[in-house]
C-alpha cells in the first residue's frame, strides 16, 4: 500500500523538542499547508469549515517501537494505546483550526506538527463524527505528569541534534 | 512511504450499499478487530480507552477524484472538503467504541468498515485532543439530506455488484 504526499506543511517548529505534543497545547501557533497543485481542486468547499484533520506522514520518527515511554507519562505503553509517532505505519492525525484558504495554501493554527512534514489528507472536522467528550481515556487519567507534559522533546526523533 | 497492514477488520458489512457512513450512524453494529502478532505488543494498556481511532485503507474504493458528490448531499464537493473514500490516499479514520481487548483480537461497536479492509493504525481516542463540539461544519450545515443519508450506497465503490 503506497501513499504518496498531496502537500506539505511548513511550521514554526523545526526539531522535535518543545513542540507541542497536541493542538490543545498549541493555543498561538500558526502553520501554512501547501498542497500541490495537482491536488488543489480537491479544497473546494473546505473553506467554512472551522477545523479540519490533517493526516500527516512523521518524516523525522526514529522507526517503530511497539511500547514506548510517551511524552505525558513515565512508564511503558503499547504503542497503538499513545499517540507516539514511532508507529509501525507513523501517520499522524491533528484537528487543526482553520484560518483560511488561499487557493492551494490553507493557514491553520493550534498546530503541532513539524516543519517540512510530508501531508497525506485532509478531511474535515465534523463534530456529530469526531467529536466524543469526556471519553474514559485509560492510562491518561491517572498519569503524573498529565498537567504539566505540553511539550514533545527528541526521544522519538530519528536523527537527533547533538 | 510504503505502508503495510498491522491488521484485518472483520464487519458484518459486505458491500459498500447499506453500510452506516459513519460510526454516530453505526449504533448497534459491532465488529472484531484482528491485530496481526507481530504488533500485538503495541495493545497493552488499550484496554481502559472507551473509544479507539482506526485508520484503515478503504481497499474497496474506487480511483481517487478530486471533485465527488459525497453522500450525504446532492452537490459536488472538493474531495478533501468531504470524507468520501475515493481520496488520493484512500485513509478512512473512525472513532469506534471499544468493547474489549482480547490478546489480538478487539471487539469494537458503531463501526462504519467494510468486512476485509486493511487496518493500518489504531489511536486512543483522547477527547482532549480529539473532541471539539459544535463546529462549523461548512456545507454539511445546509444540505438537504442530512438527516436522512445514514446508509452508503455503491457510488464509490471498485467493483460495483452486477
Amino acid at each position: 500500500m503506497e501513499i504518496e504526499p498531496i502537500g506539505i506543511i511548513h511550521s514554526p517548529f523545526h526539531q522535535a523538542t518543545e513542540t507541542p505534543i497536541q493542538p490543545f497545547c498549541a493555543v498561538g501557533s500558526e502553520a501554512t499547508v501547501e498542497v500541490f497543485p495537482a491536488f488543489a481542486e480537491g479544497l473546494e468547499d473546505l473553506q467554512g469549515f472551522e477545523r479540519i484533520w490533517l493526516l500527516f506522514w512523521c518524516h523525522q520518527a526514529c522507526p517503530s517501537k511497539l511500547t514506548v515511554v510517551p511524552y505525558r507519562d513515565t512508564q511503558p505503553h503499547g504503542v497503538f494505546a499513545t499517540r507516539a509517532p514511532a508507529r509501525p505505519n507513523p501517520i499522524g492525525i491533528s484537528a487543526v483550526r482553520l484560518l483560511s484558504v488561499e487557493k492551494m495554501l490553507l493557514r491553520v493554527a493550534e498546530i503541532d506538527i513539524l516543519d517540512g512534514t510530508p501531508l497525506v489528507d485532509i478531511k474535515p472536522y465534523v463534530s456529530e463524527y469526531d467529536s466524543y467528550p469526556a471519553m474514559n481515556s485509560g492510562w491518561l487519567r491517572t498519569c503524573p505528569t498529565m498537567e504539566t507534559s505540553h511539550r514533545a522533546d527528541n526521544r522519538f526523533e530519528r536523527n537527533k541534534p547533538e
